[in-house]
């Protein structure tokens, strides 16, 4: 199996390339606009076809490249059946792995950052890994204060299906803000200082509550492109025109 | 194959068995005696037999489990050549892979923690990853004041042979005295303090001799010992006597 994990800086975004070297079948989780051409390359140089975008949740911070790399490739959408986005080609649960070439992906229902958000559990050889998007983070998580949000949700999502896996389990975060790429279940347990053994659902509450985020910048637009793969609303909120410069047009 | 990254808290060491499933046939890297039994049950339940117990280095905060080993299991002793431990059976350099079943363990020439060190390349499936012993850890380095060790050889170990590999490279560190467990070559060279990228030898020489380390509690039995494959010397220096009931006596 290929696995790739690729960064985009203005979002810390970690997009995630996966490819089957026997059929040539590829999926790109959590693809990025701003590194579109990027991505497009990677598959090139590695001679993989990309057959599926493959998105977390509906992001808040970035547009996802889902339908331009649709546009080029001829890829088919696959996004969380809860979130509702007619524009998806593939509706993805919990139930319903997505398999390509010899690879399958299976889908782990974790809402709280988001009320639809999906994890990715991939066997990659040795050991089995798990693409958290923005529900676990390594040495922290996801907020839970929009988009159906809920700390309740997320701490229960994260110890029910993404702690009681084995601990040696590698996790590859939506994010990383400080330059980190990889963890372990096993870790994450042990020192993540919102959610360490011993934490309780009551204590996670109170750390999130705690939190006082700012407003993303970017989510007035995110939100409603994303809802349709990526491509910009007719519309646009103001001063943020160059976002949809770089995207599908509507 | 099956890897599993096993932790001993006393000195927070970090053992690696690697298990080949087609032959049953397994390695340990860096075993301690502390946890002789509970690596001895890991084989078991995991039904495999050990072929090899293999060290990064002559330790000197922990006594191997080598010999011990060995004189249960039959297992073979390798040890980097330059050691130049004469109980080894087998003696590693950077041109010799250690086959076992279908899984190859490639050394690493890393010298700088100690003047012998080697680190053990392995291709996991998706993944390639590094047991980088006390060589290269997260967010640091091993010391450099003992054991033949130079912070400049160390320096152009991690810079020549570590930091070369390709990013996605997973790095399993010899200890973590935080609780992490796993990084990548991509991470190290961005974020570790004392390494990443724009740090000159220089500077990074200066930051090592300004650590002021406590000298090791163990070392000296510990080194004695372990140039013995783990056995406890004749003469067991004054307090320790404790450590070498669990060993093998001498």
């Amino acid at each position: 199996m290929i696995f790739r994990q690729l960064f985009e800086d203005s979002s810390s975004t970690y997009t995630y390339l996966i490819g089957c070297p026997e059929t040539g079948k590829a999926v790109l989780v959590d693809p990025a606009l701003e590194t579109f051409d990027r991505d497009l390359q990677q598959l090139q140089d590695l001679g993989l076809e990309l057959a599926y975008t493959l998105d977390t949740h509906i992001h808040a911070d970035h547009l996802t490249s889902a339908l331009k790399l649709k546009s080029i490739t001829d890829s088919k959408i696959a996004m969380p059946s809860k979130a509702g986005v007619g524009c998806a080609d593939i509706q993805v649960s919990e139930d319903s792995p997505l398999n390509f070439g010899t690879i399958s992906l299976n889908p782990l229902f974790t809402p709280g950052h988001t009320d639809h958000h999906l994890s990715y559990l991939i066997d990659q050889g040795a050991n089995q890994a798990v693409m958290t998007g923005d529900c676990l983070l390594i040495d922290g998580c996801g907020r839970t204060d929009f988009q159906g949000g809920s700390s309740s949700e997320l701490y229960r999502s994260i110890q029910t299906k993404l702690f009681t896996l084995p601990g040696d389990t590698l996790v590859y975060p939506g994010h990383d803000y400080h330059g980190r790429s990889v963890s372990s279940i096993a870790q994450e347990r042990t020192r993540n200082p919102r959610l360490k053994n011993g934490t309780g659902e009551d204590d996670f509450i109170g750390i999130m509550n705690g939190l006082n985020l700012a407003y993303p910048k970017k989510m007035d637009l995110a939100v409603p492109a994303n809802m349709l793969c990526g491509q910009c609303p007719d519309d646009v909120p103001e001063g943020m025109d160059r976002l949809c410069e770089i995207g599908v047009q509507g």
